[in-house]
């Protein structure tokens, strides 16, 4: 499925996928021949809204049990409860003649007519429960949207100790493989941080000079457009027809790369590696086209001058830099090394993104250890100190890395070049007075409510659009759109408003004379000819006295609306450095209100309000207080003591804003329905059990069963794990003793290999683990397999291939123990079992969430 | 057992556990009747050193199921394996006459009989193993602190989830009681953080003052005492003399009430605080008698001039403060204010303790995020953001009131007090060249090298000492010796060396005379005459010139040598000081020596050396590279750009110290044989499965079973937690099919309270969660319970009682799967399953650990 223009493309389907092969496909609907009866009379959404039943723990002990698993009924696509129900219509059609051979649990009547009686029973009763007001939010999302979060994938987080690995082990045990690999990780780690950070060098470096030259010119033609005495004849339209073409143009461009080309490289990218880090498989975030479209995208937008950084996307090369790299190949080039082929798993590609977004973070700020912090804040569950030790020596080589390359492309022999600092080195120490306490709280309150707004603005904008702006055309023409209104509006600013101050100290690079005396630039024409990055850093160390209450204002209003419209298009951005600006601009221009007012109070030093200010924005729109602390004092080299201010402000921020809204990132994720694990569990799951929440009953495949069997189920069904069970009452699979898990993918190498029990003696020699991994990561699908009439009754024996030690629950678990087992252990499925150890459900990622 | 003087003191046995008031007993020796036979023949030591075979991994496949158990059978006593054997003699002749109500699991012949025979059956051969040199390590170790390992109990980190909890779930749900206990964990929080400063304060200014009077005292009387034309008859004997006993008298008395009133309390209290995070429980760790004795024992031996530092026992302190605050209730007082029951238990507490130790760092090194990075990389398993935002709340307002504090103490109006930065600030950014970086790298395993150097003497230094010193009254004097010794070569060296300096840019506090021309004082006096955190200080910012190359040499020779003495002495002292003085000092003479030979090299900057020495040397004594390199920067105020530096150097200093050794806190924690869990498994349990480790049979109690029975299996077993099975054929428990589990406590609280089935009317109104909570954490033992007879017969009814989510492995789980979920999940014990879910065996902490 082509991302349509009809739908918000942060995050989109997975091209190569087989539902998204299927143009017309309506997998996502459970609806077989026993369930369909009782679910046709209704329409779909009602059936997306069968959710779970708070009030429920009330009664816990009295309702039977088939009502509790009713009532966790909902439309997932990894959900083992589409059992009961079935795969698609054609996907019926396909298996449905297969069935003779074997009892597919589709058919079992038995379960799937227990659901479909107990569900139409009890459907009027819970369309009349209050709780039931989940429905119509559900209802109310984008139809389109909803449908999509059904393919995100679940990454493999938790190691298959099957029978080939643990050959692996040993053979690794006696060799001294385990040291080697142990070195081949900190040099992946160290190649990490430092093309991250050549990356990074790169952009900046580029934008740096486009910038340069773009603003240069600008500035020469106004100088020369002016209309005075000595030039009658100056016509201003002229530097503003080519300052709109120099934004538009860059930005078309930008906008239709990232539209025609790559639209998973829309937005920060930042939400986009969260997800990765937290164990969903978001399509090609992690290629090498991602990163070049990344690249190119971030220069041409923040040349074209639109309100955004170049931060994020500097995160999201990072992660793509890492996953390359130690991968050892690459896709878009179809390209294998044949390298680091031990590392080609999920579990230790997620270690090598997680140093790599914090190199990017490093790199992007010069501040290593809030990159390393940021990792931790937003990814990692579990705490592993070599995993963090190692990432913090990405960080560190990255951010060195960056500094000798801009210290010797500015020239500098030492290491001290200051615009690591990239938001400005306070020289002074920053100082502040007791009484200044509550002040500071009072900003952070301020960002919390701004922040919370201006995401519940940006989230408006962005529902508006995925609505009314469907076409491709339509997207880079909104991008060119709001450079325009940019533009415009800067120079409509810059026209009307006379805000001249001396030239000599004046901090700007292109000092505009415009309608001021010799001698003398305008100061809003400073504000708005540099990037964005540049005006925050003038916020911060302009001296006291460099603008106008009013220009500051209206700066301040057009930034803050600017940004909101801007985050969301279809073009590569960063929101920190706007949402930093936002702040500065209104912390410094409440700084210099009050001085206006007290102008004795020698502690209102506007850099450092300004700097409160950016902070407090950033709290309440991005809600990451640990590693934004960290960021902002080593981006701005300040002192140990000045952090309590900050962390006052930053806690206020946060607080506030988390009573209204969650941060932008969160939200994002959120809107595209990807499945991302919270911290804790959702408050709705308190005094829920694992009975409550789980899908059953559970396709099962027996320990040693028939290929045609797996063939028909892989067909049928779209689970990504599947139990291994013996000791099967009859064919009623779905509640044999677990015996372990076997993953879709490795079924689909099985049949492909022909690894059948009666041709054991062909491949049991040069079957290995390897094996498995040469195809990851792209799995082949089960379309690729032909089963020929002769191999249908070959028998497969799961025994060496299957993960023996599947993590299980019981029934009665609560949801808030298994949602800590499923974080800390990094899990995909996790097996219910009853206290026989048969199989009673399973759980999956998309159970703890709302749906 | 009242600690003897024949033990380290560093960690001692609970007072109050039922083994320590049986002085004769040998309960850690499992011989019952059936295995005693067996083990009579053989002393203990050979039956100690029945361990894991390493090489038993080659052969699993194809030994028999019982020889695999038998090797693991070891003396342990929370192990599950004495269930094959029994208690103590004492015991079983208690239990003996009692066996006929009921099967005793002791007394089923069965599995003890197998057990034995195999046991008598598989000695000599594994005699003759040459894998069994562990054997021989083992009996090498002093055999009283090997039998003090087996005292130590795990905590209890896995929430128990038993219907008594689920009730109080409900009951909170349905109240805004889940809010107040959030907020009211902030405000815990947050004065863990000012309590933590607060107490630092007072140390660190009493320190201060004494120290000045005292050193104030010496100059002046050596001043007085210098023999020269005006005064032939002075006699710097007097000065000696008059430090001889400033120093001495105040560490006899450190010593003293630190080997009198709590034993616990010697050393930095860091090791302790690690195995108190990592689930182990320390007995007396976090108690207000321990705060008040550390507290004056390090004020008293600092102010001694004994070389170590303040910044380890602070961060003990911090614990402490945590742990007092968190339960509202005080043992050493007897108090209970009654608040902030909700947190009483292990995990909760647990992470009150992080927060306080991270509160610790940040006041003692005036750190904040080191604090926090600090208490991650020394402790946490589980990375919860939560918990790590508080905790790095808790460390800024910590360091904030450290600052407010200190700058009113020394009369500074704004908070820029750098005394903060405890290690002074470096006014000018550090600069480096490339070609320093090989030097660095130099410096760094210079540091590995010296690091391992000082830890192997220190621990055979202590072994010496656990050996030769077992009198309390030897303790103290050794530690006055030490003081003596360390005076007299100060004296010796200042008296002998001549190395005179202009007085006028002096940077120290009590510039001494002694034999140097009028304007000059003696720089080798200025070094001693000082707390050693001062002479650090001096070491980074002095400038250049300020001392001699053989004074320098000669200094740090004597103090690498005292610190190495000095650690491990019955006094409260911590090892960061004394490490970052000997690096400071070699740092700083190599760069003087390579500044002799190349006069020209404008990059040696003594300071700059001096640091890097420093770093080198802790990362070699220590290895915590992570918080140190934060912590590092934190106090002496370097940028970011000088990171790459101090990285490189704790690098290499990790891993080659690494290569011959652990860290001191490490190797402190195995010396006292503390069970604590390593980050990854060890790599002798490489290719082992769960059946390989596990304890088995497992003493397991029925979910309906005889007071009688459970009254019996307490007094005859030291576990900690029993699984509750039903489903028992016949009465061999043993082999019950899990549903729980129980842990001794509850056990004993049952029967306390008589909470048994017939009479359930009368109490199940009253009992909540709280009847648990109330007894923690002294939970009586069970001689306090009296079986009468009239109770023998009732039932107890395990099921609202039990934690009936046990987590459980299978026997074929490799050990590193079951390590990942033992540590991610801080688990005490771990079920192993078949696959019908009945028991085959348990594992604990230990099993995880060499014996």
């Amino acid at each position: 499925m082509k991302p349509k223009s009809d739908e918000k493309p942060l995050i989109v389907l997975e091209e190569s996928s087989d539902t998204a092969s299927n143009p017309t496909n309506n997998v996502n609907i459970p609806n077989t021949g026993a369930l369909a009866s009782a679910v046709d009379d209704d329409d779909d959404e009602q059936l997306l809204s069968v959710s779970i039943d708070k009030n429920l723990d009330n009664n816990f002990y009295k309702t039977n049990p088939t009502k509790e698993k009713l009532n966790n009924l909902s439309i997932e696509e990894t959900h083992q409860n589409s059992a009961a129900s079935g795969g698609s219509s054609r996907n019926s059609e396909n298996a449905e003649p297969s069935v003779s051979t074997d009892n597919l649990p589709g058919t079992s009547q038995a379960p799937a007519q227990t659901v479909a009686s107990t569900l139409s029973a009890s459907l009027p009763q819970q369309q009349q429960n209050p709780t039931f007001r989940i429905r119509s939010r559900t209802a109310a999302i984008n139809e389109h949207l909803a449908s999509q979060s059904e393919n995100f994938e679940s990454l493999d987080y938790d190691v298959c100790e099957n029978v080939l690995f643990q050959k692996e082990q040993e053979r690794i045990s006696s060799t001294r493989f385990s040291l080697r690999k142990d070195i081949l990780r900190w040099i992946i780690f160290i190649q990490i941080g430092i093309i991250t950070a050549l990356i990074a060098c790169a952009i900046d470096i580029v934008i740096e000079e486009l910038s340069s030259l773009k603003y240069e010119f600008l500035k020469h033609s106004v100088d020369i457009n002016v209309p005075h005495q000595d030039n009658p004849v100056g016509d201003l339209a002229i530097p503003y027809l080519y300052w709109l073409g120099l934004s538009m143009l860059p930005v078309a461009l930008g906008a239709a790369m990232v539209t025609y080309i790559e639209p998973i490289t829309a937005g920060s990218g930042i939400p986009q590696v969260k997800s990765y880090l937290n164990g969903v498989k978001v399509p090609r975030i992690v290629r090498i086209k991602t990163l070049a479209v990344k690249s190119i995208g971030v220069i041409t937008s923040v040349v074209g001058g639109l309100a955004g950084g170049k931060e994020g996307p500097m995160i999201h090369a990072g992660a793509v830099v890492a996953a390359g790299i130690s991968q050892g190949k690459s896709t878009t080039f179809v390209k294998d090394f044949r390298i680091f082929k031990a590392f080609r798993d999920d579990h230790e590609k997620r270690d090598f993104v997680l140093g790599g977004a914090a190199a990017g973070v490093a790199a992007a700020f010069g501040s290593p250890i809030g990159g390393m912090l940021f990792s931790l804040e937003e990814a990692a569950s579990f705490w592993n100190q070599n995993l963090i030790w190692r990432t913090l020596v990405a960080s560190i080589i990255s951010s060195f890395t960056l500094n000798i390359v801009l210290s010797a492309y500015h020239g500098l022999g030492d290491f001290t070049f200051t615009g690591l600092f990239n938001l400005g080195k306070f020289e002074q120490p920053l100082t502040f007075e007791y009484y200044e306490l509550p002040i500071f709280m009072i900003f952070g309150i301020t960002g919390g409510l701004l922040g919370a707004l201006w995401n519940m603005l940006n989230t408006k904008i962005n529902k508006f659009r995925s609505r009314f702006i469907k076409f491709k055309f339509g997207k880079v023409m909104e991008a060119v759109l709001v450079a325009l209104i940019g533009v415009s509006l800067a120079c409509t600013m810059i026209y009307f408003i006379n805000d001249c101050r001396p030239l000599g100290n004046d901090p700007t690079d292109y000092p505009t004379q415009l309608f001021c005396e010799d001698n003398e630039y305008n100061a809003v024409a400073a504000l708005w000819f540099q990037t964005p990055e540049a005006t925050v850093r003038s916020l911060f160390h302009d001296p006291p006295g460099s603008h106008k209450i009013l220009s500051l204002t209206l700066f301040t209003l057009i930034y803050f609306l600017l940004s909101c419209f801007t985050f969301g298009l279809n073009v590569s951005l960063g929101v920190f450095i706007p949402t930093a600006l936002v702040g500065a601009a209104w912390g410094r221009l409440v700084a210099m209100v009050a001085y206006y007012v007290f102008p004795t109070a020698a502690f209102l030093n506007p850099g450092k309000y300004a700097l409160i200010g950016a902070a407090a924005n950033l709290g309440g729109v991005l809600r990451m207080t640990i590693s934004l602390t960290v960021i902002l004092m080593e981006t701005t080299g300040i002192e140990t003591s000045f952090f309590f201010p900050l962390i006052i402000t930053l806690i206020s921020a946060k607080w506030v804003g988390d009573y209204f809204n969650e941060g932008i990132y969160d939200i994002q994720v959120k809107v595209n329905h990807v499945p991302m694990l919270p911290w804790e569990p959702l408050p709705h799951y308190m005094g829920l059990k694992a009975s409550n929440i789980m899908s059953s009953p559970v396709v099962c495949i027996k320990l040693r069963d028939k290929s045609k069997y797996i063939y028909d189920i892989l067909n049928r069904y779209k689970h990504n794990g599947f139990p291994v069970v013996d000791d099967v009452e009859g064919n009623d699979r779905s509640k044999g003793r677990v015996c372990g898990i076997i993953l879709r993918s490795q079924l689909i190498v099985i049949l492909l290999k022909s690894l059948y029990e009666e041709k054991k003696r062909f491949w049991i020699n040069e079957t290995s683990i390897q094996t498995f991994r040469d195809v990851y990561p792209r799995y082949p699908s089960i379309d690729n397999v032909r089963m020929h009439d002769d191999k249908v009754n070959y028998t497969v024996n799961l025994d060496i291939f299957m993960n023996p030690s599947p993590v299980c629950s019981r029934e009665h678990d609560s949801v808030q123990k298994i949602f800590n087992k499923f974080r800390a252990l990094g899990l995909r499925h996790l097996i219910v079992v009853d206290k026989e150890n048969r199989v009673s459900g399973i759980i999956t990622r998309k159970d703890f969430l709302y749906k």
